[in-house]
């Protein structure tokens, strides 16, 4: 199975407490990539401009992501995001952003990359996440993250866009806002009644939460002795997640779902432990076997006596 | 075996978006004991005033608390506290305080309740709290809980008082405030090297981490469509935690840890489903022993297809 990912393509300036990058590769269709990598087949879309080079193709390639949809924008330069986070890492605060090729991007999907059974829409515009989705079969599943931003200024196409996909990932606070409901139960079944079936709420520190139809789940965060630089955790985690149901038969099966929550908290927690994609780079699947196990030692709950 | 909490008893005035209550039965020990005498014997110690009535007496005993070193101060007026909670009900806003005869409390212990195997100090001064502790036996297990404000005015009471303890349980935001350890691991283990064996960091909404030496367990909030009142939560939580342990023949057994912690976040859960005691206080074993099964079911992880 393949699946298709579009998204931003980035250069990233990051400060935290334990460092700093002055330019490294990022952005959330690069950070899902490599995580669903581990999976499936993956062909990421997204526009770069003439300073994205051999280094940051090699490490694509190295996890064997195929680039042929990165749209080359002659004479444009690579969107660019400064960031900082204080000591509780949890909040990013932008100290710049320059959109350059990304401002203008109007997503070309070659015929392969519409063919794919599985399509992920990363955090983009929600028409133009809308219009990706039109041009794709997706003959399995499509999901799609968003942000704030969107739910404030373009919350009618948002809905529209999440009326046309079958998972939603958004944070816990944005999952309220979009439904303006505080029980983020109630706010969960609001976004399945707009047609999706799963959703899931990404809860930072705490782990993230799995609603379906019948069922609910829940997984913290690994518990980690240091986080290095939380930038592209919840697209790791979102690559994990989709990369694994991606290779499964029956994703929709309860056990399948929430097994790819798992190896979403998996990758996401490599992700942290280094800076951009130091980590996940250099990871191996044995590495995210030994976690999952140990995610499973953590959260088993015995039957009482009785 | 027998458990005995020192904490307060108290009159609260709360209003949350779902509803107001100008005066119920409240307090730390009141909650603790309630949920804490599903699993166990439990003796109540704390100070009350002339407005302490048979009414307020017959929630404790409805639920067999044992409330002989209930304190009695002639001419005084109970513990009250008035607060109210914004749309998302994660923090309490205090509007009035009057201590009243808690403002005076030197806990005063039966000979039956400093020979109790099992001892929980909820939030009170610290040094009140080692007062308590060095009358007790317990030979089994001590535990408290604290607050901000103690880490604040009293760090290093506080940290004699843990050293003397076996289970520490506070939010997660005063582990990291104690420690000054923004890693909740990291923060956790510098816990316990003061002396306590478990350490339970409290999360709200997101529910509670277990740390031992070896062991790490978390377990989400219960999914619940309305929190009406959140008043009293995490001391139902201690109390239904410990109140289990106290059950258990080894309760350092990882596996009895993670079932108290289930039953700690079973016994919550009711408690916020409506005002002060009301849910608790008609609460059966037999709707907890459910919703531990349904705990089990939301958290059962299959291992992944060799």
């Amino acid at each position: 199975m393949s699946l298709v990912v579009v998204g931003s393509i980035a250069f990233d300036a990051v400060t935290t407490p334990f460092g700093e990058r002055e330019r490294m590769l990022g952005g959330s269709a690069v950070h899902f990539s490599l995580a669903a990598s581990f999976f499936t087949d993956v062909r990421v879309v997204g526009p770069v401009g003439d300073d994205f080079g051999e280094d940051e193709y090699a490490v694509l390639h190295g996890r064997g992501v195929n680039t042929e949809d990165i749209e080359h924008v002659e004479g444009g330069r690579t969107f660019f995001w400064r960031g900082h986070y204080e000591y509780d890492l949890n909040t990013a605060h932008t100290d710049d952003t320059q959109l350059n090729v990304f401002g203008e991007f109007k997503p070309k999907l070659s015929e392969e990359s519409k063919r794919a059974e599985n399509l992920f829409l990363a955090n983009i515009q929600p028409d133009l996440q809308r219009e990706v989705r039109e041009q794709c079969h997706a003959t399995r599943f499509a999901g799609l993250d968003s942000m704030n931003l969107w739910i404030e200024i373009a919350r009618d196409s948002l809905k529209q866009t999440i009326s046309q996909v079958d998972l939603v990932l958004l944070n816990d606070a944005e999952i309220r806002m979009l439904t303006e409901q505080p029980s983020l139960l109630l706010a969960a079944r609001e976004v399945m009644a707009m047609g999706p079936r799963v959703i899931v709420a990404k809860q930072g520190e705490y782990g993230a939460a799995l609603y379906t139809e019948n069922g609910f789940f829940a997984l913290p965060a690994f518990p980690l002795e240091r986080v290095m630089d939380p930038t592209g955790a919840g697209d790791s985690f979102a690559g994990g997640f989709l990369g694994y149901l991606s290779s499964q038969e029956d994703w929709t099966a309860e056990a399948s779902l929430r097994r790819a929550m798992t190896y979403g908290s998996v990758i996401a927690s490599f992700n942290v432990e280094e800076f951009g994609t130091e980590r996940v780079s250099r990871l191996t699947r044995e590495e995210i076997d030994e976690r999952f196990e140990a995610f499973r030692r953590m959260t088993t709950l015995e039957a009482a006596p009785a």
